[in-house]
């Protein structure tokens, strides 16, 4: 069987150029695409991409860590990656680990072993150490504040985010202020404790516990936090929900309850989804497909550690 | 060096056991395993992972192909074959094809190339001849009633479930009918738009084209559906809305309105998503993440081509 480097020298162009060809790169010329087109016709060669691959040290594979793959959070950033992997030839290897340790380190030693080229991490288990053991194979990416780590990141500030919507329900009024968040873990959810207290300190407002309320991910969620706060003496009258999923199952269950929101109840949802539009919620937008689109391009383009933060809005609808 | 035959030779196992370790692949007994492992360490083998997958011809990786990654419906399916690539050490290389050929046709090529080692085509743009042109290269798995062609599926009879809820309909008294999808040229739709004139025809009911609603996919959808109905001289009493989400869209766009769900207009859903049951819409519950789970064994467990239906249940609830 000829071989690629066979098939360079007949063609008369280097063994990158035919790789470039087999893999439908886009920075090929015309004449030399042709050149290696007509070549291949004539030598009737059947190209193993794999061999190819693999004399190239490149897999045109980029992985994808995330918990869980139906929730629209993650499948929003995924639909922006898979944008982007489209454009740039690449294909998406999905690794969805529940949050277990040992799946996301699969994902990690796939990088090691060079099965894909770059490897996001939606949301990490694993600690830091872990993710700097893997960082000498290959780009790692992550989408959480990494300021001052050696790996790149697209992210939100969720500390500063969470102060502002805070101050947002403070200057309405509201005095006894909750919020829901995922996992309680979670990089972003320690940035958004620590804005939760530092704001309670400096406003003078008492820190209650109840008001706080983790593991709200779906719509169904909702259902669980409007019965816990009916049984509250001494309710929130104001939550910050991270996830319009969520906020929407509390306006939804909220309306069966005759339950009044914002009445009894004020909510500024998270991430602007259709869903929050329709149920008119206020909510802060996060623009997830394209935070999808810029941590695969970190992870396949840029060659230096970046760290970019994505801007976010306050949409005003009725749930204030 | 050290290659993969040295390194069986040290061992003293085959080199199909060597890679199984690599792969950790459960069938090695703990012995074997364990020589394996200690001569990897005594010589310091570093395994490149893509060249013993090339030397076995199998990638551990198995293509999807979703129209969109971001629809419940598609991300429910993903899920089921996470759960079996997780169980089995499969990865998952994703295809967003927007319902672009020539995007579908780069997942068939994956085949042919043998970068992975089956093709599973969620929703399938491509027609028929084309498919059959790459079933020599892999197992090639659909998502749709395929019985009497040569690729294996995980389907849900869409003629049969269509007249079984057409009925339900109709005994609840119902003579104004009429539904909701998401393409109109999709095997799926095709199927529910012959049920639906057989229906029509068997009931001595008019046929009115106005009645059915295309390109309704998502939540948002359902804010059309209400204005097109709210617009028409004779609307119909009664709607299959082929997506949970839509339907829930309906429900919330209706109840903006004041527009009575059932007394105006009477809805079953599809899927039995969980905004379903927290809204209270009577729908068609579909397995959708175990159908994903079979997909995913059908493409590499079976051997054979087979055809699986999966059998689909009425939840009764409040919108009819």
């Amino acid at each position: 069987m000829t071989n690629i480097r066979e098939l360079a020298k007949m063609a008369g162009v280097s063994v990158t150029t035919v790789s470039r060809v087999l893999n439908n790169h886009p920075y090929v010329s015309e004449e030399k695409r042709n050149a290696v087109l007509a070549t291949i016709r004539e030598s009737n060669y059947q190209p193993n991409i794999n061999a190819i691959h693999l004399s190239m040290g490149k897999t045109f594979l980029v992985g994808v860590v995330v918990p869980y793959i139906e929730h629209p959070y993650f499948a929003l950033l995924m639909k922006g990656m898979a944008i982007e992997a489209l454009e740039n030839n690449y294909k998406l290897v999905l690794f969805q680990s529940n949050y277990d340790e040992a799946k996301e380190l699969d994902a990690l030693k796939m990088l090691k072993q060079k099965q894909i080229d770059a490897l996001i991490i939606c949301s990490r288990i694993c600690d830091w150490s872990t993710i700097e053991e893997f960082t000498p194979y290959g780009p790692i990416i992550l989408c959480e504040d990494t300021r001052g780590k050696n790996v790149s990141s697209t992210y939100v500030d969720h500390y500063k985010t969470f102060i502002f919507a805070l101050e947002y329900l403070y200057q309405k009024g509201h005095r006894k202020i909750g919020y829901s968040i995922g996992r309680k873990t979670g990089s972003n959810s320690i940035f958004r404790g620590m804005a939760f207290k530092d704001f309670i300190k400096d406003n003078h407002l008492p820190y209650e516990p109840a008001y706080i309320f983790d593991e709200c991910l779906y719509f169904e969620d909702g259902e669980r936090v409007i019965s816990r706060i009916k049984q509250m003496a001494d309710p929130p009258t104001a939550l910050l929900i991270t996830s319009d999923e969520v906020a929407a199952g509390i306006v939804t269950c909220a309306q069966q309850q005759n339950f009044s929101i914002p009445g009894d109840l004020a909510l500024i949802g998270f991430n602007n989804q259709p869903i929050a539009k329709m149920m008119n919620i206020t909510t802060i937008e996060i623009p997830l497909v394209e935070m999808g689109r810029q941590l695969f391009l970190q992870g396949i383009v840029d060659k230096e550690i970046s760290y970019q933060e994505i801007p976010v809005t306050l949409i005003e609808r009725q749930t204030v």
